[in-house]
């Protein structure tokens, strides 16, 4: 049996990590091919999809934004205003200390919350869909795209690199 | 709280459903634009990454073994050899067929499973472990993989048609 906190707590500060492990691997191949960051940011897979530091900071709002909704805590505010490799790892960095600042008992109300998201005020949902329908998939997906336009342009990462340790 | 089965049966079902959903979408626009199943399938982001064909192929692999394991039932055998959207399609519908078929109370057991996949006979893992750091980022991965490919190449499909219903 799981928990509110088994779920997100110890996956989202994994799979942060991970973002943050492929993100040094593509500083380095920007700083070994002299690309700007401004350049390695913007990359995109279509003209009408986000660019690699949206979909970063996408990934750090699913798992502050879950975490905070489900334990009833006021997330930490962020300006979307990155513009390097060392901005988006201190992002991610903040995203990880409020994220493991959170102990299993913030969650023991979880499973009867309502959430409400911003852009949905007609549709609010039970803490189980929130989590296991929308952020679940919604995290893994930014993660991902993130890693699959640094793969397209030819940053070297590797499945391992997205996973971890086995 | 949560059990292995509502984190595994109804998750991978919505996940596959919405899957199709999207290989739905790239038929129509090959159909659209005359383009062969050969050619569709065997798109891919960079050259030593998968193509299309296997991103399906894995995602139904992952809910597949991942209920099987779980629940200690034998997966049913697929031989990886569709060559058309219809063929996929098939696919995913025979995994969601077995997916669903699992009863909750086959996941009795799960937690106290050790699971060791064929091709790292070296690393036995937990139940828990193989459930949230394996199978479910590989299997967002590579749906949203799938769905990246897609989007790269020009097949209008949106973030509703990866998430499904709200």
């Amino acid at each position: 049996m799981f928990d509110y906190y088994q779920l997100t707590v110890p996956v989202y500060t994994r799979a942060l990590k991970q973002l943050a492990h492929i993100l040094d691997k593509a500083a380095e191949y920007a700083a070994a091919k002299k690309v700007s960051d401004e350049t390695m940011l913007g990359l995109r897979l279509a003209p009408d999809m986000f660019s690699l530091v949206k979909q970063v900071q996408i990934v750090c709002d699913n798992a502050k934004f879950a975490v905070a909704r489900l334990s009833g805590t006021q997330a930490p505010k962020h300006d979307d205003s990155e513009n390097s490799f060392a901005e988006l790892q201190a992002r991610i960095a903040a995203t990880l200390r409020f994220v493991e600042s959170l102990p299993q008992a913030a969650f023991v109300d979880a499973e009867k919350r309502t959430i409400t998201l911003p852009f949905m005020p007609d549709k609010p949902m039970s803490a189980e869909f929130y989590l296991l329908s929308f952020v679940q998939p919604n995290l893994y997906f930014h993660l991902s795209t993130a890693y699959a336009i640094l793969r397209h342009n030819g940053v070297d990462v590797g499945k391992s690199d997205y996973i971890g340790e086995m």
